[in-house]
């Protein structure tokens, strides 16, 4: 009876998991695009990252911030840009991809439109949701943090960096967009090169930024889709039209 | 002497003056828009606002918050909503407009889509920088708003409100977008009555939300542009675009 009883509760979870399968697909695959589900990165709370050491190397007058490899080595030479990752690996931007794939297991997703779908929203901050994305020749990175800029406000903070340098990041505008409960927000702006600092980037607050309201009322039960598009900009012709 | 230079002084004054309004023009009429400038309204630091009051009376048991005008006379009666204001008047839905363009000297522009200019953006919070649009036989009433939600962090919030029923409000969506900089963001989302509480709808962050170094970077010359566009809404169909 036990056994039968067992059996029935697996078939029931089967459907269950199905049907949860057919929605997700249903809802962001509607225009064709692709949905990836990613986790909460390990958020190592008191490791200090490489751009804060860097910063309070600064403050000794040792070297400038976040350009440490940079002034040391060679302008190409990549920190590891994984977030709360106190990694010390450094290399040439050519290797900076099978790094994070490789040592710290971050997805790479093809396409010129995705969609991001952070799950766990509600874990406390500091926490990263990381993944990168392949498209018009060149690999992205799109960093999501959650993090307390004033204590006990925890904000999320949105940005793409270019595993490339500044002046070609120069050539592409990423866009992030959330869009539920009769509500849309999108961000456009250059993304950073990965030669630069993407702490300072948040820290700056020039990315697309949320209240922990805002992102509830984005979110679905605990996850957060934010679609993302790449273009080129050549021009950009868009500024004089307001 | 002294004469020949005062008037050549003024003459350079006058040709300054020109050029800066033929700039002006230039940026924001590229699109035939409607630019309004709009100076902040003398913020009441201490004076309660009219809904913190209600939450007051709440708190006693005596009145449902920012809906005590409803619950005593009428559905449609509005209290002022003027922000920051603390203005002891209340009237119908159908002459708040007249009343806030005769007691409280704001204006009111025609048409689909206008650039709302807010100057000053250095003052101290809290500021209100507040206009009425006429669109779509309605009126609406844009709020931008710098507060400290956090201490010593003052954020800018704003949000667009029907001056009508929330049934009327939920057949419009309204957009604020802010272009420069190589930066672009947008908001989309239905606009509230004024029979709700803007003081909520802000302290929700249910709005278009900036920290002060995004609004630096949107601003020019402590003027920040943010245009809008009111659209009917029958269906969201985009809401299943993503």
């Amino acid at each position: 009876m036990l056994f039968f009883t067992q059996c029935f509760g697996a078939v029931l979870d089967l459907i269950h998991l199905r049907f949860q399968h057919y929605k997700a697909k249903r809802v962001f695959s509607a225009a064709g695009q692709l949905v990836c589900v990613v986790n909460p990165t390990h958020s190592l709370k008191y490791a200090p990252t490489r751009c804060a050491a860097a910063q309070a190397s600064t403050e000794q007058g040792i070297l400038p911030p976040c350009h440490h490899h940079e002034a040391v080595h060679d302008p190409q030479l990549a920190p590891c840009t994984c977030p709360l990752f106190s990694c010390p690996w450094e290399g040439h931007l050519e290797v900076v991809v099978s790094h994070l794939r490789q040592t710290h297991r971050i997805n790479i997703l093809q396409g010129a439109e995705i969609v991001f779908l952070a799950t766990d929203m509600h874990l406390p901050a500091p926490t990263d949701w990381i993944i990168m994305h392949s498209c018009l020749g060149h690999q992205f990175l799109l960093v999501l943090r959650k993090q307390e800029k004033y204590e006990g406000h925890p904000q999320f903070f949105a940005t793409m960096m270019l595993i490339g340098t500044p002046t070609q990041a120069d050539n592409f505008t990423y866009r992030l967009e959330l869009n539920r409960n009769q509500r849309r927000l999108k961000w456009e702006a250059t993304p950073r090169s990965i030669l630069e600092c993407v702490d300072s980037v948040i820290s700056d607050g020039d990315c697309l930024v949320l209240n922990t309201s805002l992102a509830q009322l984005f979110s679905d039960n605990g996850s957060l889709a934010i679609g993302i598009a790449i273009t080129t900009s050549k021009v950009h012709s868009s500024e004089a039209e307001m």
